[in-house]
């Protein structure tokens, strides 16, 4: 459920509300089902095991309530807030990790309350990546629209600490973990993936920039010598239009801007984070809390439902493959 | 007519024949009329004076004629052609500055190839200022598509040297210039322009960046001090989707790629190049000579459509405003 004081109640209300039109897979939430009915008033049923939500899902919303004894009130986050997003969290992790429930998909949550309870990891993805035992270096997010999939290989550093941050090394793993994670979520046997140059015009054959010579290309030669299809530096201007996206099926962007601009830019009410590299799948809505709007009932429920649907749908990948 | 051998003949052509769907005002090319004929079979008619244009525009595309003596092949560019575009833009800027024509369109050029016959400046619009008597970096660079805007602070340097090239003084006058193309070449009595941040998240607060809290903000409130509607800095990512595109009349970018992105994301086929700053109206489509398609009769018109009427658009407004 994310923060119980964010917008994370309201859009999961409303995601069950269109499950059917959007063709949805049976869910529960984990979390403080008091929060639900602050910003909500239709049917929400208490579950005790997730074995429960298929026989509720079809009449109401089932909650596995996490309870934190804190008051709710939407758009006033709380370190009792924190506290029950971070239960609801582990709960919910656990119960994929054991096999429980299928998939993994995490509304947002106030990393300054979380911090406020020593809460010590950039984000829940490599939270949720501990729990899997996997370093958190080695969870790979990519950002999902309808037809585009980014993968920003740096993420929240100045842009003038990225370029020292790439090697050959760090973009030959993303770059592994990508082709698998779109074979193994997506369905994708044999993927293309492009990678984007760092600097303008992809550093005009390094008239501009020489990391696309330096680090880049011979990334691509060494996944392409893999049996990955990848394929760059490319200029990243020229990259994301419509006949462009035909041509792959990922790009890698070097720094968070260049993943990030494009696909707000076209999805910003359905971007999906998919988290690459986990043994279990996690989805969430590419957006915050949105504390100014909660319980104002204009949430756009639209990412959570892709963030659902999509995580449903690499479940069901995964268990084809056996992966 | 730009590059005779790349795609600007065909476009131009092809604009000549959607002139009365697109509502274009009339223009005549300057160049080689026989580049051209190489690539259409289309009526041409050439002009002695810009004054004969008007009466010509109705039944052929007129061309003031430029030529070099060179062969014209499409998709070989040679010296003899960047000669021959040379001619051709400095007889188009000499014709606009002397009032003879309302407004110049420049078609792309190869500058690999003008390089070799002593051209020395980055591109066409540096020669244009000089033509003008403004220094080249007091022509600012602003892509427009049908409801997006940008103009990037920096171009054609390595992304590492991008957060040493910003100042206070240049983001004051670049969003000066803006400020004022708006209201010259759009129309806009009080323009809103935005900043983007240079950070991932505009810095949040300083945690990652501090350009944002150095540089960017001091700038938005000095043109806010001169009465300028600035705003930012913003994240950049949140900051090119549909609802955000109403909340400002252009962005200003730290970046070439932040400002080429989104534009070329969103407009890749009909995005305009507008030169600010400049005693006249100068526009370009925002793509390049295209050699490996000239002479196939593929190359889309869209973008040239749209420099021809945002030229004669602007130059209206211009007159209008007598600016």
């Amino acid at each position: 459920m994310g923060d119980p004081a964010g917008i994370g109640p309201e859009i999961l209300a409303k995601a069950w509300m269109q499950r059917k039109d959007a063709g949805l897979p049976a869910f529960f939430a984990t979390g403080d089902a008091r929060a639900i009915a602050a910003v909500w008033d239709g049917p929400v049923e208490t579950i005790l095991h997730p074995a429960a939500a298929n026989g509720v899902f079809d009449h109401a919303l089932p909650v596995l309530t996490v309870e934190d004894g804190g008051e709710i009130i939407p758009g006033r986050p709380d370190v009792a807030g924190a506290r029950c997003a971070l239960r609801a969290l582990e709960l919910a992790a656990g119960l994929v990790r054991s096999g429980a429930a299928r998939a993994l998909v995490t509304a947002p949550v106030s990393k300054a309350q979380l911090y406020h309870i020593g809460f010590n990891y950039p984000g829940q993805t490599e939270f949720v990546a501990e729990r899997c035992g996997i370093a958190g270096e080695n969870a790979v997010m990519m950002l999902a629209g309808p037809d585009l999939r980014v993968v920003p290989i740096t993420t929240h550093v100045a842009l003038a600490d990225v370029g020292a941050l790439l090697s050959i090394d760090l973009l030959v793993a993303k770059g592994r973990a990508t082709a698998r994670g779109l074979t193994r979520n997506f369905g994708i046997a044999a993927p293309r993936i492009a990678f984007a140059g760092l600097n303008p015009h992809a550093g005009e054959g390094g008239a501009i920039g020489r990391e696309e010579i330096e680090i880049i290309a011979p990334a691509v030669a060494q996944l392409c010598a893999e049996g990955i299809a990848a394929t760059g530096p490319f200029a990243a201007d020229t990259l994301f239009h419509p006949r462009a996206r035909l041509t792959y099926d990922a790009v890698m962007c070097c720094y968070h801007d260049q993943a990030l601009i494009p696909i707000k830019t076209l999805y910003f009410d359905e971007g999906v984070n998919i988290t690459l590299g986990l043994p279990i799948v996690r989805t969430s809505p590419d957006h915050g809390t949105a504390f100014n709007i909660a319980g104002e009932n204009i949430a756009e429920p639209g990412a959570m439902i892709a963030a659902i649907r999509l995580a449903g749908d690499a479940a069901d990948r995964r268990a084809a493959i056996g992966a």
